[in-house]
């Protein structure tokens, strides 16, 4: 195969291979009127081709304003159109507009969702991808270190002191956590400069790894300018760190490729912002979609919320999300899944029985911070309940069986 | 002032107020349950706080699913939330996960969109801004360049050999064109890789300038991978040309500022993408706010589609973003509103009506190339028809007037 394939779940007034034809012709030499120069042989090559239509439901109200004209009906279906490889190469940011560009803005469609990519072996094998991924995040951290690795993040967000923040990751460590990460709204602050944070965090890891040999593993925010980036990179490499975190929507594909590429840390990708361009059911791009190409980029690390969240978004959609960060891809490693929002060890027995695999970076803020018998009984509390999800126990079971569960379910357990 | 305020359109189950703490509160701390270490002190300094509220519509139905329960009455209004500067310094990417970071997951809301956002003038002053702006590009263009500058996009797309685009930016710079561009679908491909083209096109337009003394725009796209772009960059600057094109969205804010920063080239930011921020009324961001950001990063040119133009989008959503690329922010320049999208001269007039400026690039593609008159008279019935918006000419006047200007009525004013 020598094309790329991306379907999309759409909503239109117009029967769909008329909608579709659209769509392709926007996404190929896209203005309304035929023009000299578009040969037949030209788009034999290079036009986008409406590859499948599937009809599905019809509505009578449009989801998304279109058409200023009323309809009686609107369709809806999937469109799965591709393009030639040879209209991109290997430029992701080109893929990307041609994926997800203008076609968003065509007045034809009353929604559009791209919800899947299929990217043939011969392009991703072009791609590094995640240096790291699930096996190489989890050997950097120790070499019995097993998954689901249990981490945290530095709370309260903003406003710590170094000094704060030092004390409370050696807390951490002595808690057994394998992984601590700052906020994505932290970056660098006037009681907290970027480098002064990493060298008091890492002398406090390091210092921990002398003696057990565990060497936890810290997501520092680099988010920020390139060249700010590119140092902050070399900041956590010097000192010893072992992860850079970067919030992918607000840094951009091109900039969290540089930094993936250097090779040296895991990059840990947050997906902040994530809400606007998924939100929608017929707007915008399903992340089943859109992690091929931050793993493409080299992202080891991708934030897919968590079941039972304090979000919105549903179980359904987050376990979709895990198995896709989870599927191979030709030369490209699985991402880390990394699990958070609202998580306290409580859903750890469902997470199992929904995906069959401990393969997780498993984020808890409150529920381990807030844990009655304190950071330590939250990090136990939540790796006792993982235990527990792999022995096939219910979480009844587990909390007889664990008084830090027991204790977790108590505090946590009525807010969901 | 030393915060940076921003106001969200919202639409919640709840009481607003109870609605904007949550907001406040997951964009500052972030975690469900309160925690050691949150003390007053560090709230008043770092904390996001509540400015003001709103309360307007009430509706039955949420826009987006948000709690799962049913609610009877959905709340729309208003929220205006500020953050201390101390929280980001100058970190373009970190305000950005801020103002668009994980508030859009919040389940509290069915409904938000950042409509607009204040940045302080200590704030902006710190940024240089577009290098080149309005005044900026028309220079480069020629002493004599008025605006509205003249454009067009290479058509086809993509597919064109560097012969046959050399040969049509030829014809269209005898045709008195101020500007082409290629396609954001166009990168580099088989048949015309990127330092081929730029070295074909630039000999034509040198040329050009050699005859006349005017130095046609051309905005290669350079979007691509870092040290491509640069590479890129380079190989423009090289061949004497003059303009630098990025895919904004697919780019991203970090490369795209990294690129701005060189500040040989006119920066041409390409919105493809956008309609996922934007299209439904209740999510995203309006291109207001986000025109901020991007203008800050360096973006000279700045897309914001047309009147009547063939997408989706509102004359007054339009007109909205023009005046807010032309509102001065202090220390910064004004961006270059990029008008296009079904474009073939006939809005010019409605178009002048409605903002008073002439302050434009305007882009044509169909409405130049599949003018009856050929490309030059396409150019010259765009030319012809914003002389007659600002004399006060109607379009029929104008179609009376100008012969050029009543071919293009029938052959492209049917479709509108």
């Amino acid at each position: 195969m020598d094309r790329i394939e991306a379907t999309y779940y759409v909503e239109t007034p117009y029967p769909l291979a008329d909608a579709a034809a659209v769509m392709a012709g926007e996404q190929s030499s896209g203005t309304f009127v035929t023009i000299p120069g578009e040969t037949e042989e030209l788009k034999m090559h290079y036009a986008a081709r409406v590859e499948q239509i599937e009809e599905l439901e019809v509505v009578s109200q449009p989801s998304l304003s279109g058409e200023q004209l009323h309809f009686e009906k609107y369709y809806r279906g999937t469109i799965t159109i591709s393009w030639s490889l040879a209209n991109f190469g290997t430029n992701l940011p080109v893929l990307c507009s041609t994926l997800m560009g203008n076609l968003y803005e065509l007045r034809q469609f009353t929604g559009i969702k791209l919800i899947d990519v299929q990217l043939p072996d011969n392009y991703t094998s072009h791609f590094r991808g995640p240096k790291f991924g699930i096996r190489g995040t989890a050997e950097l951290i120790s070499n019995e270190a097993k998954t689901p690795l249990v981490g945290t993040i530095i709370k309260p967000s903003v406003g710590l002191t170094i000094a704060d923040t030092a004390d409370l990751v050696k807390k951490l460590t002595e808690a057994d956590i394998d992984f601590i990460k700052d906020d994505e709204l932290m970056g660098s602050t006037l009681n907290s400069p970027f480098a002064d944070r990493v060298q008091a965090i890492m002398e406090v890891l390091n210092r921990h790894q002398d003696k057990t040999g565990k060497k936890v593993m810290y997501a520092f925010n680099i988010s920020d300018e390139m060249d700010n980036m590119l140092r902050n990179y070399d900041t956590i490499v010097k000192a010893g760190g072992s992860c850079a975190m970067v919030s992918l929507y607000s840094v951009g594909l091109t900039a969290v490729k540089r930094i993936a590429d250097i090779g040296h840390l895991t990059i840990h990708g947050h997906r902040n912002g994530w809400g606007m361009l998924n939100r929608h059911p017929l707007l915008g791009v399903s992340f089943s979609a859109y992690q091929k190409l931050w793993r493409l980029a080299g992202v080891d690390q991708l934030h897919v919320n968590g079941i039972r969240n304090k979000f919105w978004e549903s179980d359904e959609s987050v376990v979709s999300s895990i198995k896709a960060c989870l599927t191979p891809m030709a030369g490209v490693l699985p991402a880390l899944p990394v699990l958070s929002s609202g998580q306290w060890g409580g859903q750890a027995i469902d997470t199992y029985k929904l995906t069959q695999t401990t393969d997780y970076l498993y984020l808890a803020g409150g529920g381990i911070m807030a844990h009655p018998g304190g950071i330590s009984g939250g990090v136990s509390a939540i790796k006792q309940a993982w235990g527990a999800a792999v022995a096939g126990l219910t979480l009844d079971e587990a909390t007889q069986k664990y008084p830090a569960v027991q204790q977790a379910v108590e505090k946590f357990g009525k807010s969901k």
